[in-house]
């Protein structure tokens, strides 16, 4: 992956390049800290959102944007265009932003918070003068707004330097060290703060014997990495083994009700605060895929995790631990388990048992990051539990950043759905409300705590674009400010994100740059919907490359859980109550009725829940067989008409932009072609069934 | 791999421990040699087939085996049992073996003879005294018998130490280097000599940047290896690079007609032979999955090889060519190209075009070392040229050594193999003969040099029992012995090889070892072909697993060209002329018209020649798809049966051997079944057709 690094140029500036900033650069701006003006000004408490370093990065950034557009730093009472100002008495998250007669002054509690408040009128630009007279107050919907770096230390003989990484090596680690050079990690938490994301756990949720040794004997390398993480608010989370106190601690057992363990995992956490004070917490991954666990004690994730729990404590840390557990080593012949079930049926009993600063981390659907599956019904199970929703940020199931994919619609599906039903009795209560601990009956601790926030697994590594396809940093951009604000509309997040990215100097974006945007971006996950596996039956993906490209039996009689068990009459997978596998009786009502029955289950999600003959007919009037050639062929097509859009832009995009980006575009043709064939081909086999448009299939 | 290696503990003597020298071993042997008895005897030529080194070798194998027995070394006027010695007016290949009154006599022109003459008395054991007398001459069908190594020095990222290796790591290298110690290397050599191989092409015809130095400044290692094979009378072969010139010589060019290049390997042939004087030459794989070759320059196979060719001339040396030739970069969408034909397309046209010192050679079927195929119709198609036939000893496609499966009735089926009948037109001509320089119409030269030889993949390693699976010792035993007389019966050596492989300290072999190794073994390559592809149609292998275990579709929408396309009607690959590739056209009659009527192709290929309905019948009457449940059944009954025969020999078999075999047949279930299951799952969803038995089918 890395010959396609141009190792000599900077970094892409992604959506802050300095056009970005001119709106605000080209005016005159004042700060008003204690560091700046003085022990008057009122000194806010010391703290991890609260650190000098952040207001001397705000303070750099200032200076930057002023010089760079002809604007100056001036003082508070300067009548200044912008007025950024601590003050201590508003809440600790969010800003206050205030525009009065074209003067804006934004105040904040924190300097990470003041920070998040500059970028969000670098976010407005022009707009951000130039409205009416307003006072708007911005608070993030949950505290905890985290990426998830899956960055090897060592390089994985499969997996690579970054598991799951489609952007080149990572920014963190270079074949078993962390790099010398941490800028890059400086600048990437440049952008993370920017969209308001405030923690990263810097290393893969697989904890390789390397990998382990940064709670420890490798301590200080990740200080260093806090250190380069620190100056944007950002904070640090490790992944660390289950297994520690016996791989790094030289103890007989793991066992999380021994008091050496115990003892064990105190002491490691007293050296990481002691090393970095404002350190956010663990992430584990326990019994799940390999990774050591408590079940090796006859304990189950509640003892786990609260081992760890006790542990971060006095610190104020927090565990995220992970509800990604299934049998993996399933046997295909045995119909009766379903992977689908699995995190439920381990977690749900468990509410009420995890202790306050536990966070149970939770993907958003029930099999892995597809490109359409239902919601995880963990989500609504878990009242007395801090849940966090888990995204997926990088392409693994949805075209690896070779392919135009903007999942921020897919993304706010997920955070938008009611888990109760819009009616009445669910009173509309969103995933999003959930994991901001406002859910049905969510527990006081819980609902004080703000919920357990929104995880997602990055998309970026070290190259020259962060992304590999630059459109693709469009998803890290929206991911963060759904994280913010779950409500945004994605079309208008990609909007901001074009105004930032395709800024001119002046800070202008060519509206025929944008129009094509939105025509290649908006409904490209849509698009790669519909040329991959259908109807939400997952899957389908080549085993042998690494979930890149089709294969439609390539999980079908493997170990892993994941089957469409299409065979010549039919396809799909019985998840109801009645006939199935009962998958439907973990959702509260409405849910558990609407998906039990063919009637009201909806079209995207049918063969998600139900095998059916392919002769069904669907809400549209055709038949499934008939959808799929239909979807395949209209999806390759969508891919032809994306392609002349971005032709079109010829010489408008700046070169290596439009370099990189047709070449990822030729592959996603070439590579959705295959889907289309492979599956179209695989289906009129087994069906018999002929396209009614007598189209090409093989 | 290294794993399973029992470092500590000397290798396994395969079918050479001390009880096999039993019979030779208790009597009086005497030598009768040149340097032995002095010049009055006669001293036969030096030649690489006859050094002074081999001639040591086998007074320490005489002195090594009647020491171990009580036996003695006598002078030949002494009335010894046996005596070996050379007789120079005999020729060059072979011995001649007379028996009187119980007193056997072994002559030879060259000492390597007389090394394999020895080890002749060796096999027969008792029997080589005991019967009436005789006088015998023995010689091997072909002149060259061949093993070639696909060991690499450096670890390949996918492949290993060995490509296709299932035996841990290389006896020759290791990480990168030749190994210091190579005195493996000889004990190779010595079973080898007991067999009758004398060469050995001693790397990966893959070759990678670290092994193409083998032939230039690894040069001083690649004479090491050659001197720890020479006390065995076996020679060195090198794979090598058409593009060394290139990337050893600098050149920019490896234009097989260009000066420089032509002079360049002039040098390096020069400067190999000066090294190793008993060298044998190059093996090529050019213009093959990605190797280098002449296609590059416009030129064509023969080009090429004559350019080497002429290279090695002047030191008797030839070259190997391989024909394994096809497009490895398919479409699956195209049926008009088959890969099946295109190593005839290539190689027929240009027969009469080759250097009489090059060979071309040919895998036994026109895919890739199936369980059952076709044979290639290029060994009836080049009688100008001389041929060999190539074999894979190493169970790439077969079970990878984990399954028994005894490979030599399936190359005794390909060497039996009439091109052109047997009837009065073709006067029963078999492979054997063609590769000898027998076939009809063989050119002159062709038949004067003796054909092309057999050369095959070798199957060991650096683990203990050599092979993996320690029956699968009886493999590479059985090649050894068809290459010196292709007629031999699959049974009759089989029993030859439990006969020295189990001999006990005396000699003697358990009865109910003998009988029992014969019934897990005599018919396993039938067992395993019965659970896996069916009816000839070949692959449906696991490309994520390398070749190991089920995958019907893992190569039917890939690139490498080996389909089944299975629909929900029927199965099969159509190659007549008459409505498919025309591959039966490559044939001469009468297979050109056995295999392009369906009244008359053999059943067990049937779906290698015909795409047919699921319910054609066979000629036992049953149906495709009935066949096909009933050998998938049955064929995991047969392994149930296996195991229970080798564990009613409890005690009876030594017990590193015994635990081996145990953990072997263990893994052949568990992948037995997965194919059975796999496969019967895989053609009922198809098909919908019942097995008529009622048995389970997932």
């Amino acid at each position: 992956m890395s010959s396609e690094n141009v190792v000599d140029a900077a970094p892409h500036p992604a959506w802050l390049p300095d056009g970005a900033l001119a709106a605000v650069g080209r005016r005159r701006v004042a700060l008003r800290t204690p560091e700046l003006s003085g022990p008057a000004a009122g000194i806010p408490s010391r703290g991890p959102d609260n650190s000098p370093e952040v207001l001397a990065t705000l303070r750099a950034e200032v200076e930057h944007a002023t010089t760079a557009h002809g604007g100056d730093v001036v003082a508070p009472d300067a009548s200044p265009d912008l007025l950024l100002a601590l003050s201590p008495e508003l809440s600790a998250d969010g800003f206050r932003c205030v525009r009065d007669g074209g003067r804006v002054t934004v105040t904040a509690a924190t300097a990470t918070a003041l920070l998040h408040g500059w970028f969000h009128v670098v976010r407005r630009g022009e707009a951000a003068f130039t409205g009416p007279d307003a006072d708007e107050r911005h608070a993030p919907a949950t505290a905890l707004r985290m990426l998830n770096q899956w960055d090897n230390v060592d390089v994985h003989p499969y997996m690579g330097q970054v598991e799951r990484g489609y952007a080149g090596g990572s920014i963190f680690y270079d074949a078993g060290v962390v790099r010398a050079d941490l800028s890059r990690v400086t600048e990437y938490a440049r952008l993370l703060a920017s969209i308001g994301i405030d923690r990263v756990a810097i290393n893969n949720v697989n904890v390789h014997a390397r990998e382990a040794r940064l709670l420890t004997d490798d301590l200080a390398e990740t200080a260093r990495v806090a250190a380069a993480l620190r100056p944007y608010g950002v904070r640090t989370h490790l992944a660390v083994s289950f297994a520690s106190p016996m791989t790094l601690g030289g103890l007989s057992t793991a066992d999380p009700l021994d008091d050496a363990v115990r003892a064990w995992w105190s002491d490691a956490a007293d050296r990481v605060w002691a090393a970095i004070p404002d350190f956010g917490g663990f992430l584990v991954k326990a019994d799940s895929e390999g990774q050591p666990g408590p079940f090796a004690y006859g304990r189950d994730h509640a003892d786990g995790a609260n081992l760890l729990a006790e542990a971060v404590a006095p610190h104020g840390g927090v565990v995220h631990w992970r509800a990604f557990v299934y049998n993996h080593t399933q046997d295909w012949r045995d119909r009766t388990t379903d992977r689908a079930r699995a995190a439920y049926d381990h977690f749900a009993p468990l509410d009420g048992r995890f202790a306050e600063n536990v966070i149970v981390q939770v993907k958003h659907g029930p099999l892995d990051f597809q490109t359409r599956e239902a919601v995880s019904p963990v989500l609504a199970a878990m009242p007395r539990t801090r849940v966090a929703l888990e995204l997926q940020v990088t392409q693994e199931y949805t075209g690896q950043q070779q392919h135009v994919c903007y999942l921020a619609p897919w993304w706010r599906e997920n955070l938008g759905f009611q888990p109760w039903g819009a009616g009445s009795g669910g009173d509309g209560v969103t995933v999003a409300d959930v994991v901001a601990g406002r859910g049905p009956d969510a527990a006081p601790a819980v609902a004080a705590a703000g919920g357990g926030g929104i995880a997602a697994v990055s998309n970026v590594g070290d190259d020259r674009f962060w992304t590999g396809h630059p459109l693709a940093q469009a998803n890290l951009y929206a991911y963060g400010r759904l994280t913010w604000d779950p409500r945004l509309d994605p079309a208008e997040i990609l909007d901001e994100w074009i105004s930032l990215t395709f800024a001119g100097p002046d800070g202008a974006v060519d509206p025929q740059v944008r129009q094509t945007l939105h025509a290649v971006m908006d409904d490209s996950w849509r698009t790669y919907e519909s040329y991959t596996a259908p109807l939400g039956v997952g899957f389908m993906v080549s085993p042998l490359r690494a979930h890149y490209g089709p294969d439609v039996d390539g999980y079908e009689y493997s170990k892993w859980g994941t089957y469409h068990f299409a065979d010549r009459d039919g396809v799909g997978v019985d998840r109801t109550r009645a006939t199935g596998t009962g998958f439907t009786g973990q959702y509260p009502a409405p849910w558990r009725d609407v998906y039990e029955s063919l009637e009201t289950c909806p079209d995207e999600l049918l063969l998600f829940f139900y095998h059916v003959p392919y002769s069904h007919v669907l809400r549209g009037g055709t038949t499934v067989i008939q959808h799929i050639y239909d979807t395949h062929f209209a999806g390759v097509e969508q891919v032809r008409a994306t392609i002349a859009a971005w032709e079109a832009l010829d010489g408008r995009i700046a070169a290596d932009v439009d370099t990189r980006v047709r070449e990822r575009l030729a592959e996603q043709l070439r590579s959705a072609t295959e889907w289309r064939d492979q599956l179209n081909t695989y289906f009129f086999r087994k069906s018999g069934v002929p396209d009614v448009h007598g189209r090409t299939i093989y």
